[in-house]
């Protein structure tokens, strides 16, 4: 089973980006704890990050036939793009969408997703072990349903 | 006379993409059809997909002085992209929404679109042969312009 | 194959009413073109125009069992009548929802239909010409589902 | 005592139109049905149906100083008529509010009444018998009046 | 120079109809009121009350080429109603809007006028004196256009 | 078959409670009548009534595999609870909403009921008889579904 | 009997302030033609006009004991103050609501008044004889009360 | 570490409860997983249900000085509770929300949670599993607190 | 003279509970003072408090004729609950609303009151002593009606 | 201590003015009484009425450096002044808001004070004496802080 | 060429009111330097200051003939008035709003500008330099218009 | 010190774009100025246009540790994109947001600013050279950081 670990803009900069907010662990520090939990798991990961909407949408297509579930923290895309939601649709990939900060805690316009109502389950407020949980609810579901 | 059809984010699944919504003709399948159209009408149809919506601008961009029309399938970013009514009135082209779904059937968030006031004209629900339709209305309008 | 074709509040005035707006041609001229169209088509078309909503839903309740679709201009109905979309659903005839202008481009209180909803697809912007574009794509949705 | 039972657009289609929201029964068959009740209860029943909003009016008016009461069904008037509501309160007769479905249940457009604020009292979701428990409810609270 | 006053629905009881809010004098004493006005002002009146939005639609209609302006009491219909709005535009016939009451002293149904941005002047709460003040205006602005 | 009668708060106090809104009969009058009524329909009915919401949650609980449907006035919670409304989905038990009083003409936090997309149906209006046609409506609808 | 005029901010600009709006009459025009009225009438007319709120408010509460009702053309204030309606309610002087504009027709924020609700009759779109009309209708009310 | 599981209403009824929803787990089952998952991470776990509101406030108040940290899941609660809420601020007990459905892709109503803006973090749409997630992911924060 | 001192969910913490934000006494303080306040003004005080709100509309329907009147602090139930402005309009009891903080000065869902559109008086941000004062204020109130 | 009573438009005809809803006590009266309870809580008072609000703004910038806190009760203004409140942080006096009637219980345009949300405190709905426990309460708070 | 600097209530306190956000310039400094940009631009400038709405609409009448252009900063009365809006309007003299923070950034009620439709350009957040932007600015646009 | 100048989408075309709104001058004619004000002010500049969010997201990480702040005049984007707000928080960069027309004078959907409660600053309406006056303000403000 594999599964894709998507970041949208301004997440390549975390350790660095507001650390009171996102912490201090790099994508890179997150990516690597969540291997060693892929592997715990028996499932493969692969990674991106990307700060176009347009590049995520692709990264999100070539997921098809890939991959079997996704998670995706989109940052400020979360709130503005539709067109992220649709390509999880187009591909029919089941997709986690995860935070960083708890969402419902912040400014007004970050308290509304307009991915989740696609998503599989939503997770927000755990920092960076955010990720891992979410690799391990997504493989439980996805084992689930099999 | 030239006419430009372009179309956005996960266009390039059509066939593939929630056939149940969206039919089971590709894009490929689409533009063909619409070059038999283009030529019983005598007009030059051009046509592009992207996933991005600067990239979309950057084609709409690349209409100025080259074409005199346009159709345009903005997808998802149909909801979201304030930018895509603007390059068209950059421009200077005129030009028609078309979508295959009634996107007024549809989820909340799909029944607004933030091109259309700025549209020539608006057709939805017609699935695939709404772009044929689209071309048709386009030239005839254009046509009764002169 | 038989398709209506129904008009609602003023549209018998098209051609005099607000020229700048609606054209200037009338709904004879209009039916005329039409005919054209279903003949090439190989259709039946009737027409209709009434100014009273009640009388509209008693047009649409005549089709019963002898149109297979129909193309409704609401006019101003079109933003305050559910009696029309409910009387459509109580025969079961499917419709496509038409518009000279494009009403996204006009007052507010122009840019909600309360029929789009129970339309298999809209159109609008296409002035005259978006009648005989409805009956074409009317008749290739109709002729698709058999 | 004389109960005047009004039906809006579309419910001369009962039985037919949309049979698994709206039931099987004719608008005969509840009719038969309340004057049997009517008998039981001692109170003489009148049946109207109208498509027209302003023919709707002028039964109303027309109870003026013939009925004691009445009952409504006024489809989709309910949700977009004032000028029911005006003309029970210019006639000064009191009204039952009747719906076959739960109103509630539909979609966002249907659940409003802007006949309700007027109504002696509302019912709606008991399908065909609504009409025979509005009759039975109507008479006694205008007994307890007396 | 002839001015229509036209009437909506339920105002054929006036008189009758709840009184304590609309008074005692019956529509038939205000068309002899209006005619003494009228013929003070040197001018024609024809006058006319429907209860269907359809047969005010057709009376509007009717106004073209025969009358200068109109007066319109559109009852609950001011409230819910384009397709008068559209009527008037469609004929060119300017009109002046009035409600015996003042209909922003009721219920918020009551507070907003559909009709009042395609009026050329709007007056309410002057009770039946309120036709006379609307004709003395509407001939006052036609005079000031020639 | 037997029938739940479920009461809210301060549904204890009727007969005192603001009489001239919820008249002078108490709940023990209400519920003798519904015996009578019970019995005449061959169905058995038993009573309750809680003043805190987590009560009547779990007087929904206890209707599980003992009672076949339920009436309920869940009085100010009508406004305010979604937890009523998942305990009758959590044990399946179709219901209906009561109220003594026309909810709709009084003021606007009590004109949306929380409970009402659950039910079965809603009646309101008929004051303390509105009980008896609940019942009736609810056995004639359960009798219907056999 | 005495009856007041009273006019708000930037109305002593009338003729000169935007006169397409407007009109080319000044405030001096209209209360000379007001006199003439007024002694028609047999009344007597006083006028101020005052650019700030509070010194509006001190002429409303001047009318106390001295005036039997009022016109007043609060301009801008119409749309923001509640302290000019409170004052009306506090001396117990009816008044007429005037605008020599149609304001429905205008911005959004000219389209609701704050006084409206509490005065006795209100007219705009009539430019400046709305002035002499508003009199009219407000001398024929206080007569009709005594 | 002690942690609390808190339980809102009708969750006693899980397993029972619309199954295609909330699955085929009782609320016992989760518990007995939980108390492993807790043995593993080292911590103490007690666990409580209640339908009533008020009942989970005094849950949450017997917290205070004997757990670190709670999970719960207050159900209907959620969407209408701001007493639990205070509840946990009033003793100052970190805790994480948790559903096990979806919560943004059903109803309206239950798309906004009046206690999410007091959470550490929040966790919806995993099933059963949630809780175990949820656990694994407060511990850490609370760790990493220390 | 006999009033009531009510209070709702988590105000048994006070003292401990945020006191940055609702100060260092307890509510046993608050009453004691309270009693000697009511000593001088020879009245009774009695004191409940709970955390349920129907515990709340019991204690509410036990002051009947018991007590004059009712000084209540609801907390979170302020903003939430309708049946503690039903209880006390059930009993007849008038009440003065009290809130230790200025909830206008807190988070937007803190500053709508259910209760305040029954309440005699409403009084907040006098920290404790804001009891004492609404004390004195309602017994003036209360002597000022005899 | 010097305290300031600030009063805002129409209040100087308190006593006069719907004294159904004010009360029959003018402000002399009150001043009479608030200066017997300063003298008793040995504090200055000063008074000022004033119907502009920007007179009000300069009666706020006057008590810099002079009074200790403010009791306000700014009448309409209220609800349209955001500039009384930015007076008070210009001049940072702790003030406390006053009305005579409870405002919630009032017109919408009421229930909402753009001064609260800078008040230390606000009291609504005791009459007169609402000034006296206004008084007593912001000079125990100003103690509190010393 | 004159322009004219108008500043509004409680701007006569700047350099002690809330200095943390206006800054620690008084008018006058500010005034001193404006006077030196002027100079250096070949302009006459003239100030005011008022608190009070009216006088601000006066100083602007005042404009009329005289100045050619003016800045304003018109405080607490930018989101409240219409009257000032209008007042330029009247003297058709262009205007440049200004404000020392970042108005956006603070209360949602000060996120929006009655006046800034009617302004030829807004600037804020530049402290007290904006206001020479805004002159330079100013005076640039108009002789770009000569 | 180091400012970038970001431009968004369509500002390529300054100069042929709807120049009645954007004026005449080129993106180059704005630099060449911009070098002008920068050599005067002792600032370097760097310029960038970019037509895809995702590529300005990088235009502004790239500023990181290189620029002390930054112009940038979104275009579209400003109304729709959450993610340039973010980009500049996450690399900590203050910038001045900077329009050609006075947003708050066009169409609803530009008067409100996603970037605007994240920026030092914000101008607009004075065509090109509010690029220079935003310099201006920038720098000035940086300085009077130091």
């Amino acid at each position: 089973m594999r599964i894709a670990v998507l970041n949208g803009p301004s997440l390549d900069l975390l350790g660095i980006r507001e650390p009171e907010l996102y912490g201090h662990e790099t994508l890179a520090d997150i990516e690597h704890r969540l291997r060693d939990v892929a592997s715990e798991l028996g499932v493969e990961v692969e990674f991106a990050q990307r700060n176009g909407e347009g590049e995520l949408v692709e990264c999100i297509h070539a997921l098809r036939g890939r991959a079997q579930g996704a998670l995706i923290n989109a940052g400020a895309y979360t709130h503005t793009s539709l067109a992220l939601r649709d390509a999880f649709a187009a591909v029919g990939v089941p997709f986690v969408e995860v935070h960083l900060t708890n969402i419902f805690a912040r400014e007004p316009e970050r308290r509304h997703s307009m991915l989740a109502s696609g998503a599989l389950a939503v997770l927000c407020g755990f920092g960076s072990s955010g990720y891992e949980l979410a690799l391990r609810g997504l493989v439980s579901r996805l084992a689930a349903r099999v």
